[in-house]
């Protein structure tokens, strides 16, 4: 029975509850003693978090990320927000470098001034933190970074976005594929390669560079002055390099969408939209991300039980005009 | 006097006077000594940021934001952790949104968690946060955002950046000038054109738009199917419509540098260096900025006098290939 349960049954704000319990705040009488007594009826006894928000201490979860550029944290953070705000929980975020002495007196920070919990994150899915977040007193939540074993940790689903990105290819008709993408030391790079092979056939092309514009156009250069067959569907492993992809098919005179469709990955507006044409790509989700990592560290620090392990959460197809199929004519 | 002061004067860490002050740590028996006796000669009395130092609680600057694409901000932030890293202080990240309500749950968040002083930045130098702070019992400095009266405030230079764009590309011999920018309700966009038509004479053509590589495109557009003499130099407001430009001006067959000179706003690295040619550009100096109002807060935080008014911070060329005259000849 959580102060949230409470609020429920009583039909008011937690912020409400809080206030009626305190004997403060301005509310009617009858809707301070009607919460009283539900509170009484139900049996409700707070627990940690619940006496925080009674005694009107703020309420805080910490960020932890190594990812400076923002490319990643940023829509995390944005879905832990929205998730929390309602909740009157503020997400602090602090930057760590990484040089672990600097982790420790960040995590240090967050510690000492009592956050209810924290949220490691990243830039990449197969890196841990620079920090040692094992045996804190306060519960920790890892998402798109790895975490600790037997720890909570959420992650985008590489190979369900893999599978988006081909079957779409396949379902606007395209049979010769390649995938287009970074380099192998990345498990998300692996992962997708597998997923887009097990659509594509076995012995689909993948070529691997760097995340970049460049690494596009240097692509499309090799496809097309290879004697094989031309693609007619591009798999690209971000939507920097479906940028460069698109660009330099156009300045060789292949149309895109109509004879070769490019899909990218990671929706990253700022490249996505601004691509001619905007790029088809696929989203990680990485607000919803955020929205469940939010919630799990929340539940943790009601002193719910949530099972620890690895959860991976589905992509999504974002149609834009790079592959066709989003009503225009191939 | 100022526990930074007792440091210099022993020649050690704040970290080791703290440690000797509160006779904890580990160190030799006359070190102690030796930062004890300084103490007592310079008469060192804490102040409350010392104080801070010498309980062991940790230091924190708190910093607001309601850029939530980070694009200013994390730089700005990058500024402020790596010049207040060194003493010991935390940056925490807060994100709010334009809700003034929200906004007030995390300043008040911020200030139960007792931060030493809030750094407010945004994502324009012409709009405040929808969030008052004024009579909050921690020092507050304003960076990249505007102000209240009478605050701390520092901002980038933008007539200075601007001058620096139209003199390199009068120094490079071009004399048919345009400035193709955004919105003109911005005051940089206004602070710019002033300062570009000071140096390109007061009929030098300004060009008003959105900050987008579509309107790069449009623009060269409208500029080379117009009668009038075709430029040679173009200044853009930013790297986006920078990009734009350098994009049409190729389609067109108009080769950059050779024949017209661009240049950017922003050096907003994943646009900038990916335009080919790469773009030189005006860079605001964000995390020279940051490490400003990171030192400006926490000088505010050890009572010392810090002089109120606005700051503005020079910006700073950054030469790469779309004007020429980085070694290249023209």
């Amino acid at each position: 029975m959580t102060i949230h349960d409470l609020a429920r049954a009583a039909d008011v704000s937690v912020s409400t509850v809080s206030k009626a319990l305190n004997d403060n705040g301005r509310m009617a009488l009858d809707t301070r003693e009607r919460i009283k007594r539900i509170a009484r009826e139900i049996g409700f006894r707070p627990n940690a978090l619940a006496k925080g928000l009674l005694s009107n201490r703020s309420l805080t979860v910490g960020l932890l990320t190594n990812d400076t550029y923002g490319r990643f944290t940023l829509p995390v953070m944005a879905g832990i927000s929205e998730a929390l705000v309602d909740h009157g929980v503020s997400v602090f975020l602090c930057a760590i470098e990484d040089d672990p002495a600097l982790g420790k007196i960040h995590v240090d920070a967050m510690l000492d001034k009592q956050v209810d919990g924290i949220i490691a994150t990243g830039k990449r899915i197969d890196r841990s933190l620079p920090v040692d977040l094992t045996r804190l007193p306060v519960p920790v939540v890892y998402a798109f970074t790895q975490g600790e074993p037997n720890s909570v940790t959420l992650t985008s689903d590489d190979g369900h976005g893999a599978a988006l990105a081909t079957e779409w290819l396949r379902k606007l008709g395209r049979r010769r594929l390649v995938h287009v993408t970074g380099p192998s030391d990345f498990v998300s790079v692996r992962e997708r390669a597998a997923a887009f092979r097990e659509l594509a056939g076995s012995d689909a092309r993948v070529l691997n560079g760097a995340w970049s514009e460049a690494w596009g156009h240097e692509a499309v250069a090799a496809l097309w002055s290879s004697g094989d067959a031309k693609p007619d569907g591009i798999f690209c492993g971000n939507d920097q390099i479906a940028r460069g992809v698109v660009d330099a098919l156009r300045e060789r005179g292949v149309a895109v969408p109509e004879n070769v469709s490019v899909i990218g990955f990671d929706n990253w507006e700022i490249v996505a939209a601004q691509t001619r044409p905007p790029l088809t790509t696929i989203d990680m989700n990485l607000k919803e991300l955020g929205r469940e990592a939010g919630l799990t560290v929340l539940a943790l620090a009601e002193g719910k039980n949530v099972e620890p392990g690895l959860r991976r959460l589905p992509c999504k197809l974002v149609v834009r005009q790079s592959c066709g199929g989003d009503g225009q004519p191939l």
